[in-house]
């Protein structure tokens, strides 16, 4: 197969060829990434070979780069999740999207012919949504990344995307077109992060004008709900962090009041149920921890009160609440890529976006050329930015 | 105060005074009944003295009388809280019930005036919501029951009912008017069991035309949730129970598929998964158990799937789920008096019963005097009873 290396993204000329491209490989848990030269075979059937443009980093890129769940350790690995490209070409079947499209790749992705996938009221889909044991291509079980040396290695997948190379190939349920009008940049953020959030709020909860909401992590996620929340004519938003720098971030955002919790020696939830005459109508966790989880329930007002989980939970401990306390009428649901169908209904949530519903450049905090990719991790573990783009 | 023994029933002249009649007095956790005489003092402010006509048994006064849960355990009490009867005289202040209306007690009330009961999507009532350490009246902490000896010993109410006495006092907030034209008998069922399970299909879970249904535990309850999905349409309905006999007795109730878990090797989710292409759209756990409770989760399909929990669980046993499980769409809710608003909604669902819209007889399986109440238990105990209407 012949082997190609553009050097200014797509040429025209790579399509059926192998990709020479740079990569930021993961070799081992939490070592630091390693950019070098990897092979990227052309797309397969019901395949997508992406040029990526622009990739951030989410913090499941970090507990998964660092392998916090034993279980899902594969390396060789491309993280990155979150991103946006243009086609490079297409495998064999793909109809809806073609070379040269804009496009932003889905870790949850959508079949369109599964049952949950014809059903409204998930965006589950049982072929094609995230899994983060899955690291190889559905068609044939192999990779379509190898070392450029000559052992040919294969450097695995990760959540349906593998956005840190300067081409990545996709399952076609896991790519969405953006109109090539929007600006591509800011539309990397609909990539994870922001559809996460303001879904959470807009799709998962339905928060309604007037309502009251708490918020458990004012990361990019935490803030997108607060964007959300916002939108949709919440009265009262409280952000809670242990990060007491996310109090004057999160007014941009929407956050009404601020709490953190060393600053006090009152229990959280105390406060919040005070602030609120009997506690707030929806609370997000967007920590991923099971103390956290149990005060933004108990935050909740009783009788309608919904705790929506956006945390991922990466230690073995169960929910941290007995079944009785259901009851009182309490209720807690999880939130998956905010809820939303990512080919059906994030092109209209991109037209949003545009409009100025939410806020997507504040989001942006940093932007580094892909081979500073170990320190723009640094920064997120610092707490330092919100959205560190890689260009590349 | 003037005493007054009523011999049949309200003679129009017993307002105002102590009524010296028979009750079920339980001396301590799991004790036989002693039938004997109690005084029952007049309603004090927004209360009612009601003449009690039915009373049956559920689940729920079986693990109170036994005890099963320490910190709930008051004595001497009269247990009881599914009924029927008329009221005999009314405190100052209530103005929706009078002397001689028809009535169902309330174990889960309905204040009217408090956030929860101002807001539609809830039956949760701040001030006179089902409560298991409520013993006294709220109007002044006392109890309106006492021992008919000189000791006048206090002896404590349970769940805002007290029904296993000829005389009751509740809270005006905790009885419902029922139209006098209704079999006042059948209405009985309509104060927990039956209106606990069928509304669990109709309001908690929302049970459509054509969906799956798996209920876990065939009492009363459970067949009264099957009986709500037959009559919303529901293509399947499984029951599961480990006494066969249910069987039979549950296609009476729509059940078109039964499982005995003692009589398969399989896990009694993959049973279901495999009957349903993938799972139920509603699970019901009316046992209270955890171990049930997970089966009940996985028996769901993912994406939408809802499991419905009706079961008192009485061990500190927490949710048998890792929080992450909840990220693939199935959730998990209670339901309390199957999410009715007891005052609002009974009346109208009166209507539906009488119609036919959902079956009344054949909950009742026997029909035994007061005097009987420790057989009663003991049928129900045996699994030998739905519902046993003791007569006063």
């Amino acid at each position: 197969m012949e082997v190609v290396s553009p050097i200014n993204g797509c040429s025209g000329d790579t399509a059926g060829k192998v990709i020479i491209c740079k990569a930021a490989v993961a070799w081992g848990p939490g070592e630091p990434f390693v950019i070098e030269n990897v092979r990227v075979e052309p797309p397969q059937k019901m395949e997508v070979r992406v040029k990526i443009l622009y990739s951030s980093i989410c913090h499941t890129d970090l507990s998964a780069w660092k392998g916090q769940d034993e279980a899902q350790r594969v390396y060789p690995r491309i993280f990155g999740h979150e991103a946006s490209g243009i086609v490079e070409s297409v495998g064999e079947g793909v109809v809806d999207v073609a070379a040269g499209d804009h496009v932003i790749p889905l870790f949850n992705g959508e079949c369109g012919t599964c049952r949950c996938c014809q059903n409204p009221n998930t965006n589950t889909c049982e072929k094609m949504g995230v899994n983060p044991m899955k690291s190889t291509m559905v068609h044939d079980g192999q990779t379509r990344f190898t070392t450029a040396d000559e052992r040919r290695q294969p450097i695995y997948h990760f959540l349906n995307t593998s956005t840190f190379s300067e081409f990545t190939v996709l399952e076609s349920a896991c790519v969405v077109k953006i109109d090539s009008e929007a600006p591509i940049k800011k539309m990397t953020l609909l990539s994870c992060g922001l559809s996460t959030g303001v879904g959470a709020a807009w799709n998962t909860a339905n928060v309604e004008a007037g309502s009251t909401v708490a918020i458990f992590g004012l990361g990019a996620v935490g803030l997108a709900v607060a964007e959300g929340a916002r939108a949709r004519g919440a009265s009262k938003i409280i952000g809670v962090d242990v990060n007491s720098h996310k109090s004057p971030i999160g007014k941009q955002f929407g956050i009404t009041d601020f709490i953190n919790p060393r600053d006090s020696h009152k229990l959280v939830h105390e406060i919040i149920v005070e602030m609120t005459n009997g506690g707030v109508d929806y609370s997000f966790e967007c920590v991923g921890g099971v103390e956290v989880l149990r005060t933004a329930f108990l935050s909740t007002h009783i009788g309608w009160g919904t705790t929506v989980m956006l945390g991922i939970h990466t230690t073995p401990e169960m929910l941290p609440l007995h079944p009785m306390e259901l009851f009182n009428g309490r209720k807690v649901v999880a939130s998956v890529f905010g809820g939303f169908k990512g080919r059906t209904q994030i092109p209209h949530f991109a037209k949003q976006c545009i409009l100025g519903v939410v806020k997507l450049d504040e989001f942006i905090t940093d932007e580094l050329p892909f081979e500073d990719i170990n320190s723009a991790f640094k920064r997120l573990m610092d707490g330092k930015s919100l959205r560190c783009l890689l260009y590349l």
